[in-house]
């Protein structure tokens, strides 16, 4: 039994995962970073001992946990150098969580555990390498070899969302480049896109665009513009992902994210734009799945890393 | 000690390589493709037992061989599915050689195992994660992932000169797609770049160019639009190296290849241009480098192959 633990911007989610990584039973709490690491450690610890009670597991049973978190990390030594939208800096979590938990603890970036999630027991199960494209607010990633994370020299690897699709220029990213994947392929971007053509009088002005799932909902109700909007964002994606996969090769991709809810509005596209940029060996040989886990996928890849590293 | 092999379209080199990466006794020969793979085995039998006798080595300590050939590989059964420059196709070279030679073979692409080999002994010894672009008649790559080669699901991995670096528009690449990095940063790209300058008056007319060592020649003798077409192929080939770099994250990127040779002429615009274009935190974990071993990077790796096959 492992503890996974999936730290976001505004909540936490916590499983209870068995070996075979199955998550019997799960817990949100509240992120409030602003309280400050140790505050969120202590509040994990209660939490832990509740799931423990209400699912009739020894406490004892659990061997270790797995933390994701939004972050720059020191993967060595288990701290987060920094971390934008928590507000921290230079935290020691490992050690801190394991201090709270009473557990080996094993920390990682969100992304890289969601696509661990997916390469264990998602859409990436059973394959040799494995590229997930995590397509939110931002647009992040992790490669997954031979069912392990390969973080590279400094954990970057996998950050898709920063591979430059417009040379010049592109729009500013938030990393301080211009023409990122991020700028194009992101919800941020739809959003963006969508609001620019409802301000141009080309989309209802009634309609709230919050979110991608506002412009996919349009999109599906009839509106041109947010499908072609849509349809933009996912061939971008699919540009980047043909050339992410010439240097990986890998046997399978995952898009997830908040984005991949928009299903075939963002799968078909996505995967017509891969084959006709993708080296054709290549195209032939990787498949372009949809996330299978949803939410639990940061959860389910945090309890592997903390069985790998047990 | 191993028998490393390095066929090429005109030539096969090999050496007799030890334990530790230091050839002992390297030869050459034709490769003659057209007398057929059963032929080219026949002789490399005689070269190897001729090679033994020259370094006065006992032929039974030659425990295995590993080949590199400019192909399309069948890797699970060591067959060459394709070799465009050598005609051949469907050539079950792994067991060919063996029978010949009376010893474990192992095959692989040839840029693949000058990768390890660099990784091994050369440019990129000692790191953790290496990409090797091999910048000659075409742009070709591999990746080593602790020492091992990363294959991927159909050997494709680390192919970078099919990254397409123009989107749309871009100049046709011989393996079917548009505006691949091998269109515009290979040699083949540079010598056409500097015959178009000199058809249009800008580079002597007198001078021949028939490599991209010409044009090295000629930028360093002064001429202006000579150093703009090696630096422009220079800074595509960052570019390129760059979007990878956010891919595999490689604490190394070994330049080799015959373009190579041209060294601070194309590694610095090369470098520049990687800083410029990668993202901050990837750039400043990665050592871009000319490669080391020259010519003795194929059989150096093949020979490693041979070994980690043992």
């Amino acid at each position: 039994m492992w503890f996974g633990i999936d730290i976001g911007g505004t909540s936490v989610k916590t499983a209870l995962v068995d070996d075979a990584g199955t998550p019997l039973i799960k817990r949100a709490l509240p992120t409030d970073p602003e309280r400050g690491p140790e505050d969120l450690c202590r509040r994990l610890a209660e939490t832990l001992r509740a799931m423990a009670d209400a699912a009739g597991v020894d406490r004892r049973a659990v061997r270790g946990a797995g933390v994701g978190v939004p972050a720059f990390l020191d993967l060595a030594r288990g701290e987060v150098v920094e971390a934008i939208n928590l507000g921290w800096r230079g935290v020691p979590l490992a050690d801190l969580m394991a201090d709270a938990l009473g557990l080996p603890v094993a920390v990682d970036n969100d992304a890289n555990l969601a696509a661990l999630g997916e390469a264990w027991t998602g859409a990436g199960a059973g394959a040799e390498t494995v590229l997930c494209a995590t397509v939110g607010t931002g647009v992040g990633g992790g490669v997954v070899i031979h069912g392990r994370l390969h973080h590279g020299a400094n954990g970057m690897a996998g950050e898709i969302g920063h591979m430059r699709v417009v040379r010049e220029g592109g729009l500013p990213c938030n990393c301080g480049q211009t023409g990122c994947l991020e700028t194009v392929a992101s919800a941020t971007a739809i959003v963006r896109e969508a609001r620019d053509r409802q301000d141009a009088g080309l989309l209802p002005p009634e309609e709230r665009i919050l979110g991608a799932e506002d412009v996919a909902r349009l999109a599906r109700s009839g509106h041109e513009p947010a499908r072609w909007v849509m349809e933009t964002a996912a061939r971008w994606l699919g540009f980047g992902l043909a050339q992410a996969a010439v240097v990986l090769n890998p046997d399978v991709i995952v898009i997830g994210g908040g984005v991949s809810k928009a299903g075939d509005l963002l799968l078909a596209p996505a995967r017509a734009a891969f084959s006709e940029y993708a080296q054709r060996l290549v195209a032939e040989a990787t498949s372009v799945r949809l996330a299978r886990l949803g939410n639990d996928a940061g959860v389910v890849g945090a309890a592997r890393l903390a069985m790998q590293r047990a």
